[in-house]
């Protein structure tokens, strides 16, 4: 007894590094308990297809929207939008399915989307923990899901996630995500990680302004990386897309201009895309010869859903990791709070 | 006589950063030229309204399309899509249309995008200076626009977006851009630009790594801004969006980390967003707190079209000017050649 006491003293196991990263690890829990949850959402099928779908939410709510929209990208018929912003884009009609996500449920820009979805006769689901967003979904007669209470907005990914893409599953009447895809990543978010692997990540970036680089299909992964970068280690970041990298930020490093960047490379462990992967390894070789030092982030997973589940958790994991070496509380977003406050002014 | 050979002795007037500012400073010009070509061109409107817009390009071309989307989103009720890679998203059809842009006509990822686009029915238009993507449109009776020809990509900005924009135009049989916007445009590009602002920037920027920051508006502005960076005076810079700066990227700065950044503030002079600039302005107090030097851009013009071609101009002579100060040809982009050489093989 006094043995585990010793091995988890209470006022390091209160220390923000280890609750984030206890919650990271138990992804698969959470995940699994938002299906479950899932079980008793009833959400009508819309008697036609719509034009689009637009996916409001900022920051670690927002970022769901990116992930189910790589997904789409390669399953489904119509184009999905993600709007980071506190209006929608003039062209949102009755045609269109507006989906408003804020894990709080009381962010600002996305409660402005959500009214302006409702003005244009948008169709609307609204995914929140509570908050005023469920409060004015049920005003207005508008299908809204709840995601599990009491979390951290970023560390809730898994339950945001399941939460959005089971609603569309139903709202469109076909499995977008399929059962074995949600089965997958719950098997890979559980036995998935080698936490070695998480602190070579952490060294490799540790005391330089990393670069996070993919390919369009990793591009909503190399955000979050970044995100997690700053909100957890306290550091900034930048992502680089390929192809479209390699016709302009290529020419940013022919010239020496100042060191102490790292590059992460995020790369499909089974590789179905041969040009992306070759586009990868010119990436890392012409880093090297820069004098920017690189390293290979292997992303497992046999489906996009379960790519993009894992490759989150090691972004949460790397970062948490380095606020720990860095001495800092990863779960403290102090500037962010300070930002909303003076933000809630403006409206 | 004598005095001007000595202004301008020939060795000098070929130096790459003289002439290129000079087409940057001819911009009016091509702008007008490219619109008296567009007289010649007939493109029959669509007999129904497509689902969506979906401008394909990359790099220098491809930026013609984010400039674009940002107009469409203020005017237009047809969503647009930018795609910067050699795939198109599975849902684009024959509801869809496709405008794949490349200045030299012989881009790869672009060229693979018409033929998917070819392929799945989409209504396709194709603009392009020459090159293969003009043979193929011909080839299979599709209406191609051609852009003046023998000039650098990134400084056929006005020629490409003017042949977008009016091929829009008639295609949809609806002024999405407007004749006073094209006269205001051309009358600001002659008449707006101050070359001391232009020094001011330059310098702020100089040996840092710049951060270059819009609202959504000015996204597109911001990575021109940045590409330009890249390409012209050869140096790495980041972008960040605000809102979604302040749920995110703003905690990256809450600890010291490494300085020599700076940050310029992409703002609209006749601001009408009360909003953006707030926040704007909070991010600007917040840099500095953080010891990130800041500098204020201010984007003249009335209409979002001139602003976008305005805002593209001060980057194009910033970059400039900062390549002359690093004595590096910003003309010479070398890194993309020996990209796309290898590219190339992949095909």
């Amino acid at each position: 007894m006094l043995k585990i006491i010793l091995m988890f003293p209470f006022t390091h196991y209160l220390r923000g590094e280890v609750m984030l990263k206890e919650h990271y690890l138990a992804w698969y829990r959470q995940f699994r308990n938002q299906l479950d949850a899932m079980r008793n959402v009833v959400i009508k099928k819309l008697s036609e297809k719509p034009r689009a779908i637009v996916i409001s939410g900022m920051g670690g709510s927002g970022i769901v929207g990116d992930l189910y929209q790589v997904i789409a990208l390669e399953k489904l018929d119509i184009p999905v939008f993600t709007i980071k912003d506190y209006a929608l884009p003039k062209w949102v009609s009755k045609h269109d399915l507006v989906v408003p996500i804020s894990y709080s449920g009381n962010t600002l820009e996305t409660i402005e989307c959500f009214k302006q979805a409702l003005n244009v006769g948008a169709k609307v689901i609204a995914i929140s923990s509570g908050g005023k967003l469920e409060n004015l979904a049920k005003e207005n007669n508008v299908p809204h899901v709840r995601v599990i209470k009491g979390l951290v907005p970023r560390v809730s990914l898994p339950s945001m996630f399941v939460a959005l893409s089971k609603s569309l599953n139903m709202v469109l009447g076909e499995n977008v995500v399929e059962v074995e895809e949600f089965e997958e990543t719950i098997d890979l978010l559980e036995h998935g990680v080698d936490y070695v692997e998480v602190e070579e990540i952490a060294s490799h970036v540790e005391n330089t302004l990393p670069i996070i680089v993919g390919c369009i299909k990793y591009a909503p992964l190399a955000i979050r990386f970044k995100n997690e970068l700053n909100e957890n280690s306290k550091i900034p970041a930048k992502v680089e897309i390929v192809p479209e990298w390699g016709h302009n930020d290529i020419v940013g490093w022919e010239q020496p201009y100042f060191r102490k960047f790292s590059a992460l490379i995020l790369r499909e462990k089974k590789a179905k895309d041969r040009k992306c992967i070759a586009i990868l390894d010119y990436v890392t070789k012409y880093f090297e010869k820069s004098g920017v030092k690189t390293l290979t982030v292997e992303i497992k997973g046999e489906s996009t859903v379960a790519q993009m589940l894992y490759g989150s958790l090691i972004a949460g994991l790397v970062s948490t990791e380095l606020a720990y070496r860095r001495n800092i509380d990863p779960l403290e977003t102090k500037s962010i709070s300070e930002y909303k406050k003076y933000f809630a002014t403006l409206f």
